[in-house]
């Protein structure tokens, strides 16, 4: 904690809207509206946008119908327009150039580039808070809508997680571009190479997380997450998936990793989603990134459910093709994420 | 714990179906269809008969349309046929006799008669287990149906709550004729007439309560309530209920008596609802019940939110007119159910 | 639901007092005090006495210095003593004649005999009910004593689960001397031989749970469950026995068998120990028992972690020799119980 | 949403270290210790420092004999040592000059003012980073130490509420000097004073609140309260609060503003504790203050218990004689914070 350390930087607001490609859009809206309980609030061409009852904004995910899954783009919420138009400098005189692009149902303007995994990512300033219509008004006007109390009734958007060829180089691209902090990061068994990267704008312990592709791939999804109000709510939400034959990869359970609680779910066109509760807060202006290696990470401390072999292969678009150096990448064991 | 107390009769199985009448009977079923999450089974002239998710039964609740609201008739399902052939014999010889009426959708036949305060009671062997239609088949086997998933989510009914003019002497009907057992009482200033009596068929702490009916009415209903699967879900109903502008009456808080978590409302016809967690349970075969004078219910022990006076009075069929002894029906304080 | 049934028999009322064995005595009676919340309330020679908090009798479970861990015996506090009665007289009747025990700290005469297993089970009348001292004096009345409010904070007993030979026999001994109800069973693959049944006296879905024996044991424990108020509490409760360095077994996470909440921990001596929440409950006093077939069974419905292989052959006292025939005892796919 | 707003300040990071004094010192430890589960980890002369398990620094709060109860100081930790310097020069240029005080058990240095009611506050940067004894180590190195599971079992500070003769004043220091985000606030009848207001360095929907002061006293406290995991937990510390006849002068229930779940108990020194949790969290970094006229304030919209009239009075240190103008601050109505 010494005086010398540069000044945090606060550009980043938080995780904004987000879009998902589907092959099965109509499935897909089924399952975000019917099991995660959110609403439908507008359409455009071939996609869907939805909200969350605890979003402030006036959507929060875009459903795009394509031919396979994966991921349109994520965003992030910039706290000023000064914050905007600094970061967009940066990424301009760092050799991350993109473009702007007109707002999307009335979210935006935004600046579009891409990580060095080539994920593609918006940064905007501009957008419209949530005026709830007469029926789906609020009895206490602080909240944004009426409470939805269908299927897993999710919050808001919680984190995402993508995969990614070199965690590290990823990890340091939003450290140096826009001073997100990382919470913890898992080496790999060389002690260098990074097998998972967990950070955030904010308290909460994860906003952004990469993990090891260990395909071909680049640029995929490994999955959105939902926040519930409780863990209750998470163990509710796995009666409600399992009745409904969605699948269940994992959970629920809790991750060693900010120790979030967690179900994992596909939904019908073969996105991985999450419903989640909790993680720890990082106070600590100042908190150091708790680095694992290899060898500890294996002693699996804490409690938490085995996780099975595909959590770590998975992602969307799907790529069957093992990346030549897969090897390297550790198989993580049991509660291993 | 002596060796002489006569033994303990079982022949009451569990609370049965039930019927309630409402003057706004779309409204109400909305309620138990939209608010409570329970489904449309069947329709019979006036008559809509719904499930709540975890009865076994094909339906839990029948809504009568009629010009008030109010109770159309409780039910116990009994432990055997002999069970329900020697209690029917019980009424007949000690001055209850009813008739035997036709099964009501399917459940049934049942014997009705009169509680000493007027409430009819219905008790039946024959009954139908719910088989779900192929959209509503739980994964498990061993549900009934889907996890419905929708407001309230409520399980089965927990309880039920009747006003009588002399809680005692109803007490005792149960006590003699069913061997009942209750597990609280409270008693009124002259330290004989009872305020409030909690009775059970099983280890649950409460299936059938009177509390004193301070009007000049009889035969009303105080509440029913249905269960859910947490506290936490009690809470979550009442972001439920108050954004559809439902009146809450009191609650969420937990009673003294029998210590459960309550959420109280009114369904739109005017019938007082419970959204209800836990309480004890009781797992001796001779709990001696627990007798409360005056004084000591005052202090109310424990924790608890205050409960509005209104709660001590409203019943359906509305009565405005207080009964001449009501003054002697204290006034309970605080935290005082 | 036909009438030429016989009808129930009520005279369990509940599963009782029970003792273990500790080849490390004062680490296990640590676990129970520390760890589970329990308190000490008695010590005779080699003997410890401890009760939950919810335990309506003075004490819970005792706990024996031994040469190695397991079970002392089982108990079920009987309906009156007409029904300990009637009991004695069918086991001595069927060649199940064991022998009356003096009270062991105020509880009991009991009658003591062996299931076909050889498990020593006691059942009994008489019992003292608690009287908390000053200062664990509940502030309402109706609780046996102050809130605990250290560590996993158990209620009370739950259920027992014994390793059995011959699951079958075992559970119609139980069937036909005592009329308990079986909700649940598992068959091998021969579809004769039973993995499990899932036994109760009460609507709880189960107080006495027999699983295949795989080793050249008999007699074994497999565990004893306690009760927490909530699945927050099992969560809790894995957090709390964590950090305590025990070992953890598997859970929390949600059975398929009754669908209980669970954690499994090995207590310092050696005993498997859950903590446990909910499971359903069966209020039809004629539900049938769901026979599982081994193919079905091995679908896994619903969700839950994978259960480690240890779980269904560990047991103590702890044998280490594999039956002959354990092959043709399935070992259970994940979530398989 | 404009372009030209200021950009938001960040340099407070969080609420730190706290101060409260006791007349009865002995018991007031005893109730942090055993009944919220904070530990003992440092004396000084009539001091005692504890810590609650999720804390990061090396304490929490300090307990101080003195003859009557109150506040001693409030702390912020600021985001960085140029953060401290700038709010320093901020209150020396802007007439709120306080001291530099020496560091507190190893905490600061620290720069003290008083706000304009009189409050101490204290901000600073250098703090120590806590290091459980080998007993406490958690099994999970990004936790600070072992899970305590004692009593309530708070985590750490979640906010503080003072009292202040003009709320609007104290409010406006805060925006102005250090940038605080102000989510709510309560008019006065006459539309101009205000009679609360809720404020947050983070996405926290409050960290600091003040009130109305309705008597003659200044510079007092309302209240400090801990966080708990769930609104279980606060339910839980309910049962563990009443049995320990601590006095629970409010809750558990939910507040209407910010939305927390709370339950409100007066340590045995006198000072208002609260276990919370939850309240929403303000992800948009340009939310607008939610202005509460006082008639709107009175509909109470949403659900919570009603609240006793001393809430709004009592605070520490105890002052007896209203304010001549006490009857222009509006005795707010049931469920009315």
């Amino acid at each position: 904690m010494t005086a010398d350390r540069p000044e945090p930087i606060h550009d980043l607001a938080h995780l904004g809207i987000h879009g998902i490609l589907s092959p099965t859009p109509d499935e897909t809206i089924g399952y975000f509206h019917d099991l995660l309980g959110m609403d439908v609030v507008a359409q455009d061409g071939d996609s869907t946008y939805l909200r969350s009852f605890n979003t402030y904004e006036t959507w929060t995910i875009k459903i795009t119908a394509a031919d396979r899954a994966g991921l349109e783009y994520v965003s992030w919420r910039m706290d000023s327009p000064q914050a905007l138009e600094r970061r967009v400098r940066w990424l301009e005189e760092n050799g991350f150039a993109g473009r702007w692009v007109d707002p999307d149902q009335g979210i935006g303007p935004a600046y579009e580039f891409l990580d060095p995994d080539g994920h593609p990512f918006r940064i905007y300033w501009e957008t419209e808070v949530y005026v709830a219509p007469d029926d789906k008004k609020p009895v206490i006007p602080t909240n944004f809508q009426a409470y939805v109390g269908r299927g897993a009734n999710v919050k808001h958007l919680d984190h995402v997680n993508l995969l990614a060829r070199d965690v590290r180089r990823c990890r340091q691209f939003w450290e140096d571009g826009f001073g997100i902090r990382t919470y913890e990061t898992i080496l790999m068994p060389d002690g260098v190479k990074e097998a998972g990267a967990w950070m955030s704008s904010t308290l909460q312990g994860h906003e952004l997380i990469y993990t090891a592709e260990k395909t071909t791939g680049s640029g995929r999804l490994h999955h959105f997450a939902y926040a519930v109000e409780s863990r209750e709510e998470v163990l509710r939400a796995a009666d409600i998936m399992a009745d409904a034959r969605i699948y269940i990869e994992a959970g629920p359970s809790k991750h060693t990793a900010i120790q979030g609680f967690y179900l994992y779910t596909r939904e019908p066109g073969g996105n991985r989603i999450e419903v989640a509760n909790g993680g720890y807060f990082r106070f600590a202006p100042d908190a150091e990134t708790y680095v694992w290696t290899a060898d500890e990470w294996k002693l699996k401390p804490g409690w938490g459910a085995p996780i099975p072999p595909e959590f770590h292969v998975y992602g969307t678009p799907v790529v069957e093709e093992l990346a030549e150096d897969a090897a390297q990448v550790p198989v993580l064991g049991p509660a291993d994420l």
